[in-house]
């Protein structure tokens, strides 16, 4: 095992009703910025719950914050903030919604550009506080530190971290995810499953505890991911998977072990270049990936052959090939595509996406730093 | 799953070498109270790591803090903070010097007799801040808000816990370890095991992420566990179990699920009334509780055979039997005892703990609360 460090300070709030929490969650005193996407929670009873849990507060909603949340109309809100005098941030929605509310909450308190601190973390010094109301399991964004954000002038999609925009509080009642589009709760099983494979399918460490966390995590989204699909309304199911995706990057299972970004490194650029949604991407990128590094990762993808999907007999070589079909044919029993001629993407993209990389200061991806951009290249023929 | 509550603000440092990161972790104005036990930090090299990682630190020193640490020995500590205008406490050693860290960073700020907070933990509002430096994996109380202090004059052990007294760091060295005596490795891996059980073996209650997380600690004390009982010098098994320490008592298990913390709470008592090792108290109880609450525990008990000990032949009475049964040469292969009679303590003493629980204002124990002091004895009795 490799020295790490962990810490984690978001409290989480989970189960049905608990929206009303939030009420003791935020000091009386803090005028609140409610943050929120399309208008989904206005249907449902999200909205509703929110501003009666709120009534004793002064809350200002601002909406509109889109999937792939542009940087353009986080500016917006960063200007409410200072007219508005906002001391707190509530983020109610998805992924989406809560990295873009921790873009503002960092961008609020930073000098120059905003955008110029996707490629400097360490200038990120301080930011507001925020909290989260949950309502789709699929980012982990809500125990972690992280966010991706597109600048939609640049066709530009990057990720940050920093420690200082851990929300304070996430709640997350899964009856909120009963009336989710089965495209977008197939989108967070895969999500949450590739967020696994990226720190479980790299080559071993003798990590017994975190290889077993990993698959834990996988088995529990073979057996309740199809359950979701088949009835929107399984509480328990939705409750699993909605804590799979929250465990699934709150930081525990990369500890002391190697990792391997580059599916979602690579699916940022395809959504960002052809509008895929991010789950699409990974159902396309995982399976083309673990096939052209599989040599790399033999040892990590026949354990997960073994204890995932059982598959024990047949040569070595057999294995890792069947397993890379298992994983592909378990996207596609969600109905995500995971070939990028079924969303007709051509190879023509391929050159733009590689001048993107180039343009960022490119750094080899992958456990052993050995994907370049060749590689890239050639993931991305195998998805045609 | 049941709703619950989750927040661990713990900072983990884990990894050799790590205890030099000390002097990040306390601000150089702080003046540092180091807490040790009997001396095994100045026969090994944590001592002097700690004091040359601190060494442009105002640090004083207060050893002597007793496995199961008296009340009487803390509130000298105690003196000793107030006098000597200290305000950061660190704790170098096990779990219960940690234990007695916490016990004194609340007492400090406590206005009455601090003992009276172990039966009212929401009198306590406030703490002193603390860190601390692991040297026994067991207890897990590097990564929780619990501790378990005794006053040596009445015998009584009793736990507290509360949020207040989260350490704000701990840094883990597996190699700190290395030099511990057999019995205390033995005792660490039978104290993890055992919280485990505490928090997995009840009823089910469809919460398959939790289950499979306790189930992958226990398995991994199974294969490493005998690694370091044969080769004390054995790093990463040695890593592997620590992590695993951690991970048993940090709160993840528990999460929405039912818990029975009989065993701890039964031998805390005969801890107490008769000097056993907290381990040996475990290894004794575990199996006699389990076996008299099979019939509570059944569907669990059959889960853990099948998953953990891959028992899955014969008729179901018989794989609960057999399961219990291997839990019990699991402990004695570690070289503890799994009867009160092999410690010379005979059902004499089975009374006075009775109506040491009666003094205390007894709360009936287990998933399902129907442990009541007749099962104690029962347990007791089965126990012989």
């Amino acid at each position: 095992m490799e020295n790490f460090t962990f810490y984690n300070p978001v409290k989480i709030i989970f189960g049905k009703g608990e929206i009303a929490k939030l009420t003791d969650e935020i000091p009386i005193d803090k005028r609140i910025l409610l943050l929120y996407g399309g208008g989904s929670i206005k249907r449902n009873t999200v909205y509703d719950q929110v501003i009666q849990a709120l009534k004793e507060h002064d809350v200002i909603a601002f909406g509109g914050i889109e999937a792939n949340p542009h940087y353009e109309t986080l500016m917006k809100a960063v200007q409410i903030v200072k007219d508005k005098k906002i001391d707190f941030l509530l983020s109610v929605g998805g992924g989406s919604v809560l990295d873009g509310t921790k873009f503002i909450a960092a961008a609020v308190k930073y000098s120059s550009d905003p955008w110029n601190f996707m490629q400097n973390w360490d200038s990120i010094k301080d930011a507001m506080p925020l909290g989260a109301v949950l309502t789709l399991p699929a980012t982990g964004s809500e125990m972690n530190c992280g966010a991706v954000i597109t600048k939609a002038a640049t066709q530009e999609k990057l990720a940050f971290r920093t420690p200082v925009v851990f929300p304070q509080f996430s709640i997350l009642d899964p009856t909120t995810t009963f009336t989710l589009p089965p495209r977008q709760t197939a989108n967070g099983v895969i999500d949450t499953f590739v967020h696994v494979t990226e720190q479980y399918l790299t080559f071993p460490v003798n990590a017994p505890l975190q290889d077993r966390l990993a698959e834990s995590i996988l088995l529990t989204l073979l057996e309740e991911g199809p359950k979701v699909m088949a009835n929107s309304h399984d509480y328990d199911a939705r409750a699993n998977i909605m804590w799979c995706a929250t465990m699934g990057l709150n930081g525990l299972l990369r500890l002391g072990v190697p990792t391997d970004w580059a599916t979602h490194v690579i699916g940022h650029e395809l959504t960002a270049k052809c509008g895929l949604d991010h789950g699409q991407t990974l159902a396309v990128i995982l399976p083309s990936l673990l096939y052209i590094k599989r040599e790399n990762k033999r040892e990590k993808l026949l354990q997960y052959a073994e204890r995932v999907w059982q598959l024990t007999s047949g040569d070595e070589d057999a294995r890792v090939l069947a397993v890379i079909e298992k994983t592909r044919e378990f996207f596609e029993s969600f109905g995500v595509k995971t070939r990028l001629s079924e969303y007709k993407v051509s190879k023509d993209v391929i050159p733009s996406m590689l001048r993107s990389y180039e343009n960022h200061g490119f750094v080899a991806l992958g456990e052993r730093q050995d994907i370049n951009l060749k590689e890239i290249e050639e993931i991305l023929m195998y998805s045609l």
